[in-house]
């Protein structure tokens, strides 16, 4: 579905479509090649799109996306509406480069955004890194 | 969300569940490892998921995720369920290798289990290839 044909939008409106958006899912790959998806909840600051991970993750199986990122950082994340009205589907995708945020303040900045989005976050905060993925290219696609 | 704890879910459960899922999300990535995410509708047969493309691309852009599984045919599609209440959220994902499905008799039972499943194929069934997703792995997690 959706292939075929793209209705422009404006880039402003599809960051705030994004942004409005309760999840969306993210595509990472190794430096094989491999791609890996995810469904994420997120929130976008500014050029920037971030999220968390939920539990400091224990096995090294759950860190997957984690360990793709360290070993490459693009990404795409995509967030869409599906109904059964096909004329009524959009997406938004963004392609930028995931980093695990160090600095506390942005990390701190970015759990505050997290939790005002989502208030399952404000009982129980995620204590795994937040990653950033500053923005390089974003494309949208609205069927109406 | 949903990345520390994973319940065990049997293989065939989770088959039944992504047969049952309206929508998924599609990865593939190119060989310089740049990953790509679609949201696509499927069929599952056997150990086989099944998509098509809606219309004849007809640009080069268009054509990002046929490129990538030529160049790579490693895939992976995730089907989940997304509410507010997070107890209830789910995930069923498969890794796999793509193909063009060139046998005539294959991709024409594909796109009647399509149209079986999607009554908006039947009036305006797709026109571009059908590709195939042999599964070779499936991974799955329930938060109930």
């Amino acid at each position: 579905m959706a292939s075929g044909y793209r209705a422009p939008m404006d880039r402003d409106d599809a960051l705030r479509r994004l942004a409005g958006a309760r999840a969306g899912h993210l595509a990472t790959a190794d430096r094989g090649s491999l791609p890996h998806v995810v469904p994420v909840v997120f929130v976008v600051a500014g050029e920037t799109v971030y999220w968390a991970v939920d539990r400091k993750p224990k096995r090294t199986r759950d860190l997957k996306r984690l360990r793709n990122i360290e070993a490459n950082p693009n990404v795409q994340l995509v967030a869409d509406h599906y109904e059964e009205d096909w004329s009524r589907l959009w997406w938004v995708r963004i392609t930028g480069h995931a980093r695990t945020v160090e600095d506390e303040d942005e990390a701190d900045r970015a759990l505050d955004a997290l939790a005002e989005k989502y208030p399952q976050y404000r009982a129980d905060p995620p204590s795994g890194p937040v990653v950033a993925i500053d923005i390089t290219r974003v494309v949208a696609w609205d069927s109406s």
